[in-house]
């Protein structure tokens, strides 16, 4: 997992009080629960064949932030007593997750993702979709020996939105019309309903009432679009030594992002031109010059600050818990999301 | 689901006796459940977008024999009641079924499957992709809704089985030196498992003992196992109208199936060398003199032999059961297996 640092500042576009935090203090009140995650994950994907193990060797080295497990983790220490089945839980939305990553990355022909390179780039377009199916089944059967068949069914109806976010992210491809709302759309369905079930599923795990499990899910939610949109600005104002993939991807895929959108909307009529045409992807353009598009505009921190409403709704929903380190973890998470640079 | 006619001849190269039977006829004790289970199966997959559901409408005409459904519904019949669960589970084994064919397209590149262009033709790879990420997410959902957590811990064993298939597949793409025990090792977890556990839950959801259970399973297993090596061989000397996909696939891509594998192990040296180069991709060869080549080892008819061993021994397994229209479908359908040209 590494020791990634919060930091204040992403490339100077906006700027946070703070000190510098790592994502490992916000995980200390999971931090051995984390551990056996990771166990549970590895111990899912082991195979007979050498093959598939070093496939998934990759994708061990592929983890991030381990976002998702930790917030299943800390949802069910906020709330109540943290199981055997919160840790299984958390290893299932870890794997969906990894599972949408490694595809994504076929969708996207992207040739680098977290400094490593993927696994389509070690074996071809096929060893990815296979691996990708390898994890989004083991995901399932993971979730299966649960005793209780509650977790299968929001899991599956999770994965059917995030593919259908998916699916309507591909059909916009190169579209430089699309309206902020159905971007806002796309994202919920992409990221936010993947965070807002591992929450949901921490809190119904560990006895909440309805009130509880459901404010949850909305703090899952708001964080994950929030998360997304920081994504999408990163990818066009990151650091690719921190962010640790290609920059500038979205716009090579003719995706619009936050930036470009509410850009197309504000820019004087020549800029647009030039930007729709980049969307559409009739033309290319390179960091510098798209950067001072935007910064006419203001569109980076138009992003952030839309990101940042969304941390207050998802800050907003932890009213509802007792104060504890948890709590506490779960506040500061919401937070590093606007303030990191990877 | 058409009325494909199980014919007497494959391209003369093995006979048997027999008069032309529809498929439809043996699928007689289940015909209305099979139309139940294509409801269920269309509005799994319905989507509140417009172009969600003409994605979804390319897989219902790439649909095929049912072959799975009808196995799920066949068992159940045979051994006691046909519940809505049967109706659910077999609908989830011809989703699975379905992502696993697209994702194949996407694996092969296929420009044409069943006479109509596959999904990847459509809208490219990334449609495929997503496509079939979509069928087996809304399989597990499917497979969740069911009251016992018993079938989403088979299913999930069951597709992590086969992605070790596919990988293990892809890995001896261009392998000249495949021996046939890992072949059908492939065969076995590529199409084995999922008509096997198509069985075998029909059989454990009407409540069979074990040992029924458990020879179901294997009819399943074995009539599946002689169903790929079938259709490997008619890869090679099927009639491309009936087939209605593109024929010499599996040497395009790499893939050695038993007739080329019989064939290598017996020819003579140059024959054995040019074939060699063409498994290897480092040659191409017409459909024509590849049958000459295969001719001379007369190893079609050892791959059809293959099959009918696995024929016999699925039939073997319909021995406990007693005699019904259903048990009569079941053994003829295993009969169907080698005596199709589609």
């Amino acid at each position: 997992m590494g020791s990634p640092s919060v930091s204040i500042q992403v490339r100077g576009c906006y700027a946070m009080a703070g000190t510098t935090l790592l994502l490992t203090d916000l995980y200390l009140p999971i931090s051995e629960d984390l551990t056996v995650v990771e166990r549970l994950f590895d111990e899912e994907l082991r195979s007979d064949f050498g093959f598939v193990n070093e496939l998934c060797d990759g994708v061990r080295s592929y983890r991030g932030k381990m976002l998702r497990p930790a917030l299943t983790l800390l949802t069910a220490r906020a709330i109540g007593k943290l199981t055997d089945a919160h840790r299984t839980l958390a290893a299932v939305v870890e794997m969906v997750h990894m599972a949408t990553l490694v595809h994504d990355d076929v969708l996207d022909e992207a040739d680098e993702r977290r400094g490593q390179p993927p696994p389509n780039a070690i074996a071809g377009n096929v060893a990815a979709v296979l691996l990708g199916d390898y994890l989004i089944s083991h995901a399932f059967h993971l979730c299966s020996s649960l005793q209780s068949q509650h977790a299968s069914r929001r899991i599956g109806a999770t994965t059917n939105i995030v593919c259908q976010g998916e699916l309507l992210q591909s059909q916009h491809r190169g579209n430089a019309d699309l309206p902020e709302h159905i971007y806002l759309d796309i994202v919920g369905r992409k990221t936010g309903v993947l965070t807002a079930v591992a929450c949901e599923l921490g809190a119904h795990q560990a006895g909440a009432d309805r009130t509880v499990v459901e404010a949850m899910r909305s703090y899952g939610m708001s964080a994950g679009i929030a998360f997304q949109i920081i994504d999408d600005v990163l990818d066009i104002v990151g650091d690719r030594g921190s962010v640790g993939k290609t920059l500038g991807l979205d716009l090579l895929m003719g995706k619009a992002t936050l930036p470009t959108i509410h850009c197309l909307r504000n820019a004087s009529d020549t800029t647009a031109a030039a930007l729709r045409k980049v969307v559409g992807r009739a033309a290319s353009v390179d960091g510098e010059r798209l950067r001072a598009w935007l910064g006419e505009t203001d569109s980076i921190n138009y992003a952030v600050s839309c990101a940042k409403k969304h941390v207050a709704d998802a800050i907003h929903n932890l009213g509802l818990l007792p104060h504890s380190d948890a709590r506490a973890s779960l506040t500061a998470l919401a937070e590093f999301i606007v303030n990191r640079q990877f």
